[in-house]
């Protein structure tokens, strides 16, 4: 069969086609079809929307549609269980040219799909919009709930805290430095690290776990560890200090494909974005669930508001205006 | 002070000074600043989204930021008020040059919020995203609420209902038409037409008024009368007859500028989109909310989904990927 493109089989086909590759999941009451869908809830919901921008955030010659559609659902997910709750439904906006192939729309939906089963089940797309125009723009909205719990925000660090992570530090940055250098067989060798850039997996699950086990601060680690520590820093009024021996491991991690390119691990541990691992505080006396590892501690307020072995770190995060 | 741009001022300091100019509404629990929003509810929500992208649903020559906030939360909350419900919270999700003045954006945010006032009081957007592209993109996705009430979807219309409209036809299409003459005298002579495609005012309200009315089906007018007659058709398996003298009204509001540009009527009432108005179906015994003016029947399935004076009528209004 020919693979048209979407101007070729117009929005009603295009869309047709589309959604019918999608799971309703256990928790859309009217899905996809009414001008909106209706979720089944009792009680608050959470909302958060993230935005993947062609050529600022994501390059077409590096993400399949099936990459895309994955990865736009797990960075989303990952703002749910950074509240401490669970995903439910989630609604995407899509633009693409209208030369787009349907192949390619296809994928990106059972990249979706994907992400929604592998990350976090029962979880699903339920609505979207198909638009065109010059450059692919992903926007996807997530819901989640809390059954019962309280969100979990970035405001309530408290000093004594522990700071602990769960996930990667710096894989995916690492796997973005492996595509940039064009270097066709050192991405072949580390497709674990570039599937980590193209493909993450957030530990979805682990959100609740840690609201369970008495989070006082969370978010997922999406601009670099050290922007984001200085988000909870600042929203919480405390410093943070990090010890360098405790990230030795996430360091580990990365030491073959550094080797290769002939770099350092720390600059993508301490600035590399993406991997959407959860970045919590617990009270001392709080037993963390065992996927969250110690990394450093919460301190008084003073001039710095992260620092490394008690030196201030420079914050040279992703910051998505700039796009640097 | 100097209107700087996005990049000069960075994704900080810009996402600030658009976030304090919005008003936090009556449902958000937890608002901008952490990784989701926490909105306030006791029961199902409706979630819809829709994307605005330049070039293809505007130009920035015609619409001013504040035409942009105000179109996209309009049409948005429209898709709540077409589920016989009242619109809650959005989320905004912004894709912008980052050439763009923050003034630019200050006024974009003063549209939303001016729309959300005037259209729905209580409503608000309680987060977004800020991004940086080739093309301004808006991806807005709204909430509402039932408050025990049944949605009124697009497939309950039965044979015997009336069909109604509450809200103009062909108006912001008009003022489209007006647009795209040029011709600056006219379009400031019909400013009140231009208007209507700039910043549309959409019924909210009564889409709740709708369903205690006892509507059996009911969308917003977005791409067209015709158009959107069709899917309430092919959605509830009827077909729906049209009385061209029933249309009068909506045809005479079109009357001046249509003499003007030398144009007739009826193509702007049966194909114009963007009014979003509400198209609803009622039984024949259903006391009609006094803003809902009759235009048609609702009739057993056969050929043709929609019939004007017994003809049926071609479908040419908007597809998304297509652009006409």
């Amino acid at each position: 069969m020919d693979d048209l493109s979407l101007a070729e089989l117009g929005e009603r086909e295009s869309l047709r086609r589309t959604v019918a590759r999608l799971k309703p999941g256990e928790h859309a009451i009217v899905g996809s079809g009414d001008d909106a869908a209706v979720v089944s809830a009792t009680d608050n919901f959470l909302v958060s929307t993230d935005t993947l921008v062609e050529n600022h955030d994501f390059k077409l010659e590096w993400s399949t549609g099936f990459d895309l559609g994955f990865k736009s659902v797990a960075s989303n997910l990952a703002d749910i269980a950074a509240m401490g709750a669970t995903p439910t439904v989630l609604v995407v906006a899509m633009v693409v040219p209208k030369t787009t192939k349907i192949s390619w729309l296809e994928a990106f939906a059972d990249g979706l799909q994907a992400a929604c089963d592998q990350l976090s089940p029962g979880s699903a797309v339920v609505g979207g919009d198909l638009a065109s125009g010059e450059q692919v723009v992903i926007s996807v909205t997530v819901h989640g709930k809390l059954d019962g719990q309280k969100p979990v925000l970035r405001s309530g660090a408290k000093v004594g805290d522990v700071v602990a992570v769960c996930g990667p530090l710096g894989k995916a940055a690492c796997g973005l430095t492996l595509l940039q250098s064009g270097q066709q067989d050192l991405i072949r060798s580390y497709d674990d690290w570039v599937a980590a850039q193209l493909r993450p997996e957030p530990p979805i699950s682990q959100g609740v776990a840690a609201n369970l086990a008495g989070a006082t601060a969370m978010l997922d680690v999406s601009d670099g560890l050290i922007k984001d520590l200085g988000r909870i820093s600042k929203a919480s009024n405390v410093n943070i200090e990090i010890d360098r021996s405790l990230l030795s491991g996430y360091e580990a991690m990365l030491d073959l494909p550094a080797q290769s390119l002939g770099l350092q691990t720390l600059g993508w541990v301490l600035q590399g974005g993406e991997d959407h691992s959860l970045l919590a505080t617990f009270p001392p006396s709080a037993t963390l669930p065992r996927s969250f590892k110690v990394i450093g501690k919460v301190v008084a307020k003073s001039e710095h508001d992260v620092l490394l072995d008690g030196q201030p770190v420079e914050d040279t995060g992703w910051d998505s205006i700039a796009g640097n």
